[in-house]
């Protein structure tokens, strides 16, 4: 078994995720916890780092460490300020901040990711495993681009191309659920289910493709009326208005894809990061589009090894020829 | 001065308006209460009745009594079936359901209007208000068409043409907008603001307008990511994403419109109902679609008279030439 060499923390806002690695990024141990970066009283970071990595530090003093997410935000540990677009790896690594814990360990906190416009986008924590899932097939990240979708609260979809992230969209997806599930009328009529009813799910995702040119707030208001004329039972309406959303953000996808001469119809280089629960959701609701080449890449730890390797922190990676 | 000839009720879920109207449907009196049917115990209507109407029934006892709204709902007073798309009024008028009151007066529930299809829609309410401007402008019902919005919680756009109901759109703008607001990180960074902020409004509309094409879920986040980055205060941000989903709306109003080689661009036949702040944002959004001619009709007493008139209610209205 090969040794550690390297502490990788992936802190978001609800929860703190933290591995073990050993030479090439390979996973030796893991460790989850609820304390996320929203989570914390004031001070609180370095209480929740030594109780989740303390024990590893204990047996082996030396480990660097790396952490990427909300950490650097400005209500993080320390703030990483933004890298902006196009942004490669190397672009990442000397934005890199430190801070030093009270055990005197240094954490490398990685930044996020700025791009500025009419629609300014900012990502923290999905830089990293974008880099990761490049790191996995570098392939990927040549001329002719890829499209990289994180699927979650805030789903970010990145378009990758010569090793850098070009430029991102923020679709929030998952909130905007959450928000009219739990806060309209839409939720007043709905109980939930244990199972996944894909056939609702798929409903909405084919709904949104073919008739939601006049936009989300024109079409959601079907989950209700589909349930007042008997074509929608209640434990089918929050899957239904789930494939719904997903539906217009991936219709909202191809538009700028087509916009550039391309579609997601038959995309090859359109990779999947996140949950495998949500990433099958996202997969099926592809295929409604025409993709049907979408594998997910798990691909948190090694963005991290990745960009440790990059500064130095530990050897690079061997490259399987 | 005129003798009340008609008492009117514009009865939703979460309001009461009841008019006491002379010939011709003139205003004689009006009273509003909060006795919504969602507000309302079991068996209160007919309470919330008498405290709003008994005063003027005491003084006429034999006044006829129209309602139109969710008071004719599976929840309401007495359930008056949907009406299906495309809805006049003698189909409405023929769809009334009465409900005797406990005083003894029989009061007239005006249907609402159902349109079938893979996106169903439903209004109650509305429809009356849709006759109410036909009833003031008989040329809009003519056969080259008009489209009539009602914004609001769950605004309506109504396809008119020969005098009938043709089909309809609900936007779930306001509720989504609240529950954005309200329950989503968006709310986070806002501060409420006493006055309207035009300027933050209208930049929301234009970008939906011209950035809006990846659809809503991909817009939103700027609110929060144009505050980030200093070009939006806490207080402009609650105008800046009212504009944006008014934009939203509009976008996908100009779409469906679009493909019926029509546009907003310059359309002569649109009107708005509702309350004066609401249709002021909607008619500055319009002009930002190049619409500039969406003057305001006051429709609810107008339409409940029209009904009852053509109902026999009350003798038809004296049309000026």
């Amino acid at each position: 078994m090969s040794s550690p060499v390297l502490i990788a923390l992936d802190w978001g806002t609800t929860s703190l995720r933290a591995y073990l690695l050993g030479d090439d990024g390979v996973g030796l141990d893991a460790r989850a916890s609820s304390a996320g970066v929203m989570k914390l009283p004031a001070g609180g970071f370095d209480q929740a780092f030594e109780e989740t990595c303390g024990a590893w530090l204990d047996a082996h003093p030396r480990l660097p460490v790396v952490a990427a997410g909300m950490v650097g935000s400005a209500q993080g540990w320390v703030e990483a300020p933004y890298v902006e677009t196009s942004a490669g790896a190397e672009a990442l690594v000397a934005g890199i901040v430190t801070v030093k814990t009270a055990r005197g360990v240094a954490v490398h906190v990685v930044p996020g990711v700025l791009e500025r416009g009419a629609l300014p986008n900012v990502m923290r924590g999905e830089e990293t495993q974008i880099f990761g899932a490049l790191a996995s097939e570098p392939s990927l990240g040549a001329s002719g681009g890829a499209l990289i979708g994180l699927p979650g609260t805030h789903a970010k979809w990145a378009f990758v191309g010569n090793g850098r992230i070009e430029r991102f969209y923020t679709f929030m997806t998952g909130e905007t659920f959450g928000a009219l599930r739990d806060h309209t009328i839409l939720g007043r009529t709905m109980h939930p289910s244990a199972t996944h009813d894909e056939a609702a799910f798929l409903r909405g995702v084919d709904t949104a493709r073919d008739a939601g040119h006049a936009g989300l707030l024109a079409t959601i208001f079907s989950t209700r009326t589909l349930s007042l004329t008997g074509q929608l039972t209640a434990e089918q309406q929050p899957d239904y208005l789930s494939g719904l959303l997903i539906g217009h953000e991936l219709r909202g996808l191809n538009e700028v894809l087509v916009r550039e001469r391309s579609a997601l119809a038959g995309k090859k280089t359109l990779r999947l990061i996140g949950n495998d629960a949500l990433c099958d959701r996202y997969r099926a609701a592809l295929a409604r589009f025409g993709c049907h080449d979408a594998p997910t890449a798990h691909a948190t730890e090694r963005g991290l090894y990745r960009i440790a390797a990059q500064a130095g922190l530990v050897a690079a990676p061997v490259r399987a020829a």
